[in-house]
């Protein structure tokens, strides 16, 4: 069990930077030169990633989660910021109590009258999970280059999108130029544990954290795309389900007492058949009530944008995709519209031949605007409720939303989005797709809910065959671009009118 | 993968027992004075059955099998049998190939005139299993007497009833009578690994093995009863089912990709459902065709059992049987009608999140007369395909039946069963309950089919809280009890008229 006590202390350190200052005019030429500091620094910039990746911050290590903020707090006030470390708390995990690293707040103060960009970022990296077949290795730890790519712990997800930050800043002093905008850094070290504690001290202190501020920018390894650029404007929100079916003490015996008993299983497999058909629908009544309608605007969009359906299939090895395989249909229904799986049945450790007393599904259904958490559950529950006791069933059955995550979806026309589109054709000399994405991504749910900003994930660059089970790794060229994108993104937000 | 390679040969041995041999009258006194022996040899049976248990014959433990059997072999020549060794072959496990154990086949002759009884039993123990919470101890091959019960692997299941038949061999011996039946034993050492070899060795030889054989009976821990004394003369086949679905080559995920696919675990819920209902009916289309019809007899018999419905209700936690929590009904229910148990689904090793590629549902149907497994694998088969077909489904489905028992009957009138029924009622001082079990017992079924003679279950006695998961346990009171009804059990069937 999992409790959250918090206690906030802050502890505040300043360090302003004092290099000497001139005003460019913006212009190709301001951003080719920028460039050319950028392809000369790749060594300084290798080298600071070996640092940041040698430091094992795997999530839930207290002392080297703690370390790798250290290390970013320090890195930060040599580039000129203000940081304070901010105590989150500690939780419970098994009965002990967990100190929870503290999350790192940066200011790099560029002008007042310029647009503050807040950006997000963690430096935790995912266990090596020994069971999935992953390999434990001192290596993973040690930055290496082979032919063009960079191996090593956390490269892709996020230390190295987190350092084009850092370089971008760094690139602009050696330019010689004003950062272009005003930076507030957060950033965590317990993001793959859930980020445990940030959203409760973001909540509370909101007020100061999002003073001044016109945007945020969420750099994650969520934001990688594959072939063609992408940006990212919405994703669907997430409602896990458990429906947990429960008849005797403990099992029984199929043979020597099947026939006697009402089944929990019968009961779940029924209850788990009236919730979606294979066609994809959504049996719950009135379920699709609060789903925005599509507009001609974005059937128009959803036309543009580029999906290979007869080569998604022969990469899954799917047979036949669902609604007529029409690449428009295919797109809106992994996005913009709901959808419902059914992940397994829990059956604790019944034998083989047993009757199990105790059964637990779980499924997903992933939800759009304007669908609320809340308001499915509600409706779900009734549903499988009115179902359920219609069987007249003699077992007990409970349901539970162990996660909920509302929808997201920003515009992608606002100045914001627009600066990112600019960066990435800028770099990439190729206009991104604007898309929307069907999985969740709870940070940019609980940010523009929280801040009502508008929530940016910035893309770092391709991610072709970047993200393997057992070897994190990211091109160089991936790395380097990265670091221009960013550049370019803080330059042309500064062109962009300011907002509050 | 198990493959089965046989390589019969056989290795004689004679033994003839020579002692001397008195004829008495049959009589109460003759067994008053049989009894007296035996509660009188109760330190010797101590001794050898501590010598069985001390023998670590863990069930595909090659060496420690092989002298367990070689044991036995020694203790029945001892009693005067003539014994052979049967090799029963080799099997693959895992490409390493495995010499099973050899079938010790041990003749004890009275008299050709008398009738022939084959004793089945099996002297391998169950593995200790960790993982269920069970503690492997040397101790637990030590045979320790405490309360009046007695500890050590394998002393309810199947050494100690096993031994009881040896006692009262030694006891008929001792009292200077001859036995009343020539006995043939047939004993393996690889019951709790499947039996393999044996039943391919029995069907061979059935000729030479059920020669002058009139009844069959056989020594197991399945024949305890608890507490009323029972005797079993029926048990329900078992058809293990696995349906599989199968969608593209790998997992997908929920977020990702929820909508654009049919998901396997849709279909296979979706055919699950089609299979029973809450109130524990079988939906398959003429599936009772062949089920027995209930006699008049048969409706006076289950009447007359005795089964406290409210305690098993209060033992089970349960809140409501089916069939109105008739007696009758909910005892017919669960060894004369076929029942279906859905076990659960297998999802392989799919995070939590995903969309599984393969999912496998197992369920049993516990069949009965005159059902066969294949009637019922064919009625299944085509169901399923009927639904699955209709569902217009891009996944693909396989069936399978890995397990196939079909269901007995014994005529609980005949002069074996008689003879059981007799020696319970001398020994326990009550009138054992004839009843059908609604689990599946395939040496019993196996050994009916091959022999065509009449199979029984002998109950050695009461199993009140004698089945432990963490330590076997037989009472002092059951071991011996078991003994004296072996020896009356005997007595009584040479007083019926002798079969062929």
């Amino acid at each position: 069990l999992i409790k959250s006590t918090s206690n906030f202390t802050s502890n505040f350190k300043f360090n302003f930077f004092r290099g000497s200052i001139t005003v460019h005019t913006m212009s190709e030429d301001y951003l080719e030169k920028l460039y050319k500091i950028i392809d000369q620094k790749r060594g300084t910039y290798f080298d600071v990633l070996k640092e940041a990746v040698s430091i094992r911050s795997e999530t839930g290590d207290q002392s080297e989660t703690m370390k790798i903020i250290s290390w970013a707090e320090t890195k930060l006030r040599q580039l000129g910021a203000a940081t304070t470390l901010q105590d989150v708390g500690a939780i419970i995990v098994d009965g002990k109590k967990f100190k929870l690293p503290p999350v790192l707040i940066a200011d790099i103060k560029s002008d007042a009258s310029k647009t503050t960009l807040l950006v997000y970022g963690h430096l935790d990296v995912r266990p090596t999970n020994a069971s999935k077949g992953s390999i434990v290795s001192t290596e993973d730890y040690n930055l290496v280059e082979e032919n063009g790519v960079l191996f090593g712990k956390g490269v892709t997800d996020s230390k190295g999108p987190l350092l084009c930050w850092f370089n971008a800043i760094e690139a602009f002093r050696e330019h010689g130029s004003e950062l272009p905008v005003n930076l507030r850094f957060v950033i965590e070290a317990m993001k793959e544990s859930g980020s445990f504690g940030l959203m409760e001290y973001i909540s509370n202190n909101k007020g100061y954290l999002f003073k001044n501020v016109s945007y945020i920018c969420i750099s994650d390894s969520t934001c990688l795309f594959t072939t063609k650029p992408v940006i990212t404007f919405g994703g669907r929100g997430c409602c896990r389900f458990t429906i947990t079916v429960e008849g005797g003490k403990s099992d029984l015996h199929s043979g020597v007492h099947g026939g006697m008993v009402s089944e929990p299983m019968t009961d779940l497999v029924s209850l788990l058949c009236n919730l979606t058909n294979n066609k994809g629908e959504i049996l719950v009544p009135n379920f699709r009530d609060n789903v925005e309608e599509v507009t001609p605007d974005e059937e128009k969009a959803y036309h543009r944008l580029s999906f290979d359906v007869s080569a998604f299939k022969s990469a899954t090895g799917i047979e036949k995709l669902l609604h007529k395989e029409d690449k428009k249909r295919l797109l809106m229904h992994r996005s913009r519209f709901p959808s419902l799986s059914i992940h397994g049945i829990d059956t604790g450790d019944s034998e083989e031949d047993a009757i199990p007393a105790k059964v637990t599904a779980s499924f997903t259904i992933r939800i759009v605007p304007n669908q609320t958490p809340q308001e499915v559950f509600h409706k779900v529950q009734v549903y499988l409720m009115y179902i359920f006791n219609k069987s007249q069933s003699p077992n007990r059955m409970t349901i539970e939303m162990p996660v909920a995550i509302p929808p997201w979806v920003a515009k992608p026309n606002d100045a914001n989005y627009k600066s990112a589109s600019k960066a990435i054709q800028r770099v990439y000399k190729q206009e991104p797709d604007l898309i929307r994405e069907g999985s969740s991504i709870p940070i940019v749910s609980e940010l523009q809910a929280i801040s009502g900003k508008s929530v940016l994930l910035l893309p770092v660059g391709s991610s072709e065959h970047s993200i393997l089970k057992n070897r994190d790794r990211i091109d160089v060229k991936t790395f380097m671009d990265g670091t221009k994108v960013v550049s370019t993104y803080m330059y042309e937000l500064s062109l962009q009118k300011k907002v509050k």
